[in-house]
Order: C-alpha cells, then sequence, then structure tokens
C-alpha cells in the first residue's frame, strides 16, 4: 500500500479486533484463536470470498460501506441456517503493484466498516491473515463462527412435496440499482428472521439468496431431490422480472413452510414481509407458473461468480 | 480457466469434500458447514492466505504439491497451539483474464492434493468457497479448525525468565533451496510434537517458525512481555546463518521450557531433533549472542509477506 508497510497493517487489524468477548479465551496475536461453543449448541461455518471487480469496485461503494458488505455478505449464510453469529476472522490480501494499490485511508476506511458492522451485530473480530495479493486485486474472505441448537440448524434438504415456498422482501433491487447507475442498496443480512423461522420450527428447509432465485431455488430442490413451481404473479419485485429472477446478491431469505403450518407465518418477522411464491413439487425441476397456467423451465441464469460449496 | 466454468469448479470441489466425518453434521453443499465441538474440548482456528507470486509460483511446485503446501502451512498453526486439526475449508479465487489462468488439470492437481493431503492428517474437507479472482492472481485462504482440552492450548505469551528456548528440526531450509535454485523442501507440520510438548505439560509458550526465528522471536517475546538471548553456535543450521535466522517458512516449532522441567525433555519426539538454542530473560528485546560472549541485536528481518494476525 502506498506509504504504509504490511506490518502496520497487522497492528491496524490487532487493533480493531476484539480485546474480549463471550467464549473467546484469545483473540488476535496468537498462531490460532481459542474458542468455546456453549453446550448444547453446534457450530456452524461459512467462508465468503469479496473480491475487487468481482464482487464490487472501489469508485462503486465507499471504503466502510465496502467493508460492512463483506462482512454483511457472510453473515446472511449463518442467518440462512437460522444461527447465531459468534466471532469473524477476515483474511485480506492487499495489492502491492503500483497502480492497482488502494490508498493507506482506503484500506483503513475498509477495516473500520468491518470492525464497525462486527460490532453492531455482536460478532467478534477474533483473527484472521493479511499479505500481499502481488499484482492482483483487492480480495477479503470472511469466515463467520455461528451457532444454533444441536439438531436444529435450518439446512437446504429438508423441502417436501407440497410445501409452500416463500421468500422475504423483494428481489432484484441490488441488479435494479446497478442496471440504472445507482449504488448498490446495504445488505441487511436476515438473521432475527432466520432464528425466529428456526427456533419456532416454522420451515423444512432455508438458505439465502445470494447467486439470484433462479440459481438458488435450483440448488435447494437439489439437495431436497423435490421440484418446485413459482408463480410469477407473486413474485415480489424490486425491479423487473429479469432482475429478481436472475439478479443476484438479494441476501433474502428463501424457505419451504409444511402448508398445515402456513397458517402459524406471520406476514411479516422482524420488519421483513413473507411472500409465499410457490410450492414444492414432487416432480423434477423448477419451473415458473404464468397466469393463464403457462408453465416454463426456470433454469440457473443467476450469477456464476459466487459459487458457495 | 481453459475449457470449464466455475460450476464445474465447485463441482470437483464437492466430490472432494468429506461425505462423512467424526462431528461433521453438514459438510460441504449448505449454506455453512455443521459440526460439532466435542464436550471439554476447545476450539482452534486459523486462516492463512496462499497467494500465487507472494507464497508460491506455479513453475516452482508442481500442483499437488501447491496444494499439500497450502492446507501443510495451516496445519503448523495448530501444531503451534498443540492443538489436533478436526476441519479444513479452502476458498480458492482463480483468476478468470486471459493469460494469467491456470490449466483445468493444473486446478484439479492442486485440489486433489490438498484433499489427500487432508485426508492423510484426518482432517475433514468440511467447505469454502470458490470463485473469480478476475485479474488477480490465484489465491488460496485455507481455514482451518482444530481442538485442544479446554485451558491446555499453548500460547505465545507464556513464557517467564529463566525458560530455556528451544526449536524442532533445523532452520533456514527454504531458503537454501530457493537461493540455490532448487525445489523447496515439503512441509512436515509438527502436530505429534506439538500435541505431545503441549499433553505432557513441558512448556511455558509455543509458536510456530513462518516468517524467520528474528521475526517470529521477537513476537514471541513481545507477547509474553519478556526478553530473549539466542546462542549463535547452537543453531541447529540447514543453510547460512543468514538463511536460519531470517530465511522463513521453516514451520519448525520455537517454544519455552522451564529450566527445571528441562530434564524431562527428550532429545526428539516424534522423529523430530530438538535443540536449546538459548534462554529467556527479564530484559527486553531478542539478542544474539556470540562465542566471545558479543551481543548484537536480532531485530525482525524475516519475511514481511505472512504477517498472521
Amino acid at each position: 500500500m502506498k506509504g504504509w508497510s504490511e506490518t502496520e497493517l497487522v497492528e491496524l487489524v490487532r487493533r480493531l479486533g476484539s480485546a474480549a468477548a463471550p467464549g473467546m479465551r484469545v483473540g488476535i496475536g496468537d498462531d490460532a484463536a481459542v474458542l468455546e461453543v456453549p453446550r448444547g449448541q453446534e457450530l456452524l461455518v461459512t467462508t465468503d470470498l469479496f473480491v475487487e471487480g468481482v464482487h464490487f469496485r472501489r469508485r462503486w461503494l465507499p471504503a466502510a460501506a465496502a467493508g460492512r458488505r463483506a462482512l454483511c455478505r457472510a453473515l446472511s449464510d449463518i442467518a440462512a441456517m437460522g444461527g447465531e453469529p459468534r466471532f469473524a476472522f477476515l483474511s485480506l490480501a492487499v495489492p502491492s503493484a503500483s497502480g492497482l494499490q488502494p490508498s493507506a485511508s482506503w484500506v483503513r476506511g475498509f477495516l473500520r466498516g468491518f470492525a464497525a458492522a462486527a460490532r453492531s451485530f455482536h460478532v467478534a473480530l477474533a483473527g484472521g491473515d493479511t499479505g500481499s495479493s502481488g499484482s492482483g486485486a483487492l480480495l477479503a474472505d470472511v469466515i463467520i463462527l455461528g451457532t444454533a441448537p444441536k439438531g436444529t440448524a435450518a439446512l437446504r434438504s429438508g423441502a417436501r412435496p407440497g410445501d409452500l415456498l416463500f421468500v422475504s422482501g423483494r428481489l432484484g433491487a441490488l441488479a435494479a440499482a446497478l442496471d440504472s447507475g445507482r449504488r448498490p442498496p446495504p445488505i441487511h443480512p436476515r438473521l432475527a428472521l432466520g432464528k425466529h423461522l428456526r427456533s419456532h420450527r416454522l420451515i423444512t428447509a432455508m438458505m439465502d439468496l445470494s447467486d439470484g432465485l433462479s440459481t438458488d431455488l435450483n440448488r435447494l430442490i437439489r439437495e431436497s431431490g423435490v421440484g418446485a413451481e413459482v408463480d410469477i404473479d407473486r413474485l415480489p419485485l424490486a425491479g423487473t422480472l429479469q432482475q429478481a429472477l436472475h439478479g443476484g446478491e438479494d441476501y433474502e431469505l428463501l424457505f419451504t413452510v409444511p402448508e398445515a403450518g402456513a397458517g402459524r407465518l406471520p406476514r411479516s418477522i422482524a420488519g421483513v414481509a413473507l411472500t409465499c411464491i410457490g410450492r414444492i413439487t414432487s416432480g423434477r425441476g423448477a419451473w415458473l407458473v404464468g397466469s393463464r397456467g403457462r408453465r416454463r423451465r426456470l433454469s440457473p441464469g443467476g450469477w456464476e461468480h459466487a459459487g458457495n460449496t
């Protein structure tokens, strides 16, 4: 980076790291963090790459908003399990080649935005790694450790034929913003909603929408071994139909509810509207059903870049 | 990558992921892995960046050896805590810009080398992320989750004045190899040694040598609030003195032993020689002590690239 060394970057991360947090015996500063998982809880672990030029551009997001976004994308995976996020780790690779280097203030802003967002979600920054990406892009890998009571985490694989299919919020907002030259709307990871749905046993399967409904729904039905029909007229649009189906980066929750239990589901939870958009079937594949009963295949057409394994 | 899509890369990682492992309820394929930490154990977490052009070159290491090396660097951090590695997560960013792209067979080889090494250390590949690094370098972020009985993990902060200072193996082997145009020697993470030292309560502090003795010793004494003297004639050299002091990437263990307990320490453990190289002092800083009592400051001069936070 311009005007400072990697040692200074490491020192800044150390200062921003959590000094003390419940369950954290050792945080930043040793070979590994030492953490406790409360008895009766299982551990949820997700990692999420956030790459300049692929997931964001420096001119597209202020530094602090980029840091916040890097964290919130990963928190959304914990929301999708119905879990509570506990600890964050940040691996940050910063270009050292001239012409690519971000300014020192940009990197500071990114780290401060990340750390401030972690505090606001009661997540302890417990470790990570910093280094050069050489002639490469700025890249962050965000790791979140969360917890849920044993045996209760919401999986993608539990959907059953006859279940109703729901989404939270509205779909296509990021694509609509980018297509019209506006800044991306901030991500609000649906942690309270996910936890409510899981703890009240309202759902059979859940995931977050990161790569677009068309791609992610196909993942859910594959894991569950079922099919799905989506009613085109029920989709809660934030933009066009194409943006809602394929836009990606909505970070809303997609979940399935047994028909008999749908009456117990409120219209909104934690301030987020819930919309029934279709149904799980015993057939194969995902289908869009139109107003006059016309059906067409809903093939994965979302973003390919964020292939969360 | 040449000739295949990101979806295929994700599928390959899925196939290589562990289908079943002790404590793994859900591995690759959901929003997050779902893991159990055995009762009475604490969790050890480390993340380690492995960047092309910074930590390795494609022409410098065969693909499978690069994958193995990426894993073993991170395992060394768990060895340094005296822990047992349990789960690995791999975030892999692959260049999509032409001219930078590795061949499909190189990426397959890297992933297979990583997965084979994980199996050999009984570590379950439980998740990760894959994506494009755009015009950047190939980059892997390796996350290892390990365990140790509660309250026993070996820290950097426990060294006390009067303790003897030890290293395992010999120092400077990587630097000696690279300086003479040879391939880097493979990393043997000192897991059995670290676990033995921790479980037999032989040590007061421990860390692994990733950035060179001069840099890493200064970290250990800073965390412990002590000083150190290194006897220049006792250093177990794999090359020159400079390579041993500042070369980096030795992945040997540096640890401190109370003087009263040094008699209990074998000359080697798990086939790895142990050498007393000096002593912890109540003074400030790290010092090299020569044959005629000459002292000079041992300042951090190791590699700066791998600043593990």
